[in-house]
């Protein structure tokens, strides 16, 4: 494993660790599946409308997000790594095809490399996501427009969702 | 494989396509180890005096080019594929560990995603470099800066040195 996956660098990087009480699998499809995906993937009252995934390394992973007010933001990224049950990385510093993107940043804040870790743990999963930035503004940025919050809300909205299957 | 591989973009991609008459084992081994990347990797009289290679997917791949009057100008990039004897793919938009980079791109051109793609013709190889640029600038001005010659002297420059082990 890469080592910033395990020993992430606090100057640079973001994580959240926790253990939620559905199986991993299903913490997978919630991941990796559109209409899955639309369902939980942003803090409410925000939305997501649309989203299109091509689940192997090089593929795309893209997502609309709707604000109340009803301006979207797309998000454009590529997959680096799909280990099915276990890790998805990707990051918007690529485009599909690993092209170098030419956008700027997601909301402005900073290019990221995004790590889902899913480990089982009983009945249940321990679910690890690590934001890796390019530099420490990055990481301060993204901290201060409420990383731990928003990442932590949509994992809520996701177990609560995976929960009505 | 990724649409861009096999149909590269003219607008956007550079495509240096030969055959050579070294096995693809031996080429593999070229790119993939630093004393031999050092022997073969920039077009003389310019050298490349250190290489630090860490083969698997989010792994490094730096190197240190020197120019005839001594300025040395490093490249870091990370490995994105890594398929044995088959396919090599690294970008210098990522750091190692896929961290989105903070340095501006080599040589200042563009960003860009390499993908060396090695396949047996008969007892020799056909041997593909692919550069993905973010945009059509870049690719203009790495073709302008001498793309097909750099990148073939440098094949040659490598031919000729494996033939000598």
């Amino acid at each position: 494993m890469r080592p910033n996956f395990d020993q992430p660098d606090p100057r640079l990087d973001l994580m959240l660790e926790r253990v939620i009480d559905v199986p991993r699998e299903l913490v997978w499809m919630a991941w990796t599946t559109p209409k899955h995906v639309k369902q939980w993937f942003t803090p409410a009252p925000w939305t997501t409308v649309d989203c299109e995934i091509d689940l192997r390394p090089g593929g795309i992973f893209r997502t609309v997000m709707r604000s109340p007010e009803g301006q979207d933001f797309p998000n454009v990224g590529c997959y680096l790594e799909v280990v099915k049950y276990e890790r998805l990385v990707w990051t918007d510093a690529l485009e599909p095809g690993y092209r170098p993107t030419h956008r700027p940043p997601s909301c402005g804040i900073s290019h990221l490399t995004a790590v889902i870790t899913l480990e089982a743990h009983g009945k249940g999963t321990k679910y690890t996501a690590l934001a890796i930035h390019k530099d420490e503004e990055g990481r301060r940025k993204h901290e201060e427009m409420g990383f731990h919050e928003g990442w932590g809300m949509v994992l809520d909205q996701m177990v609560a969702y995976i929960k009505t299957w």
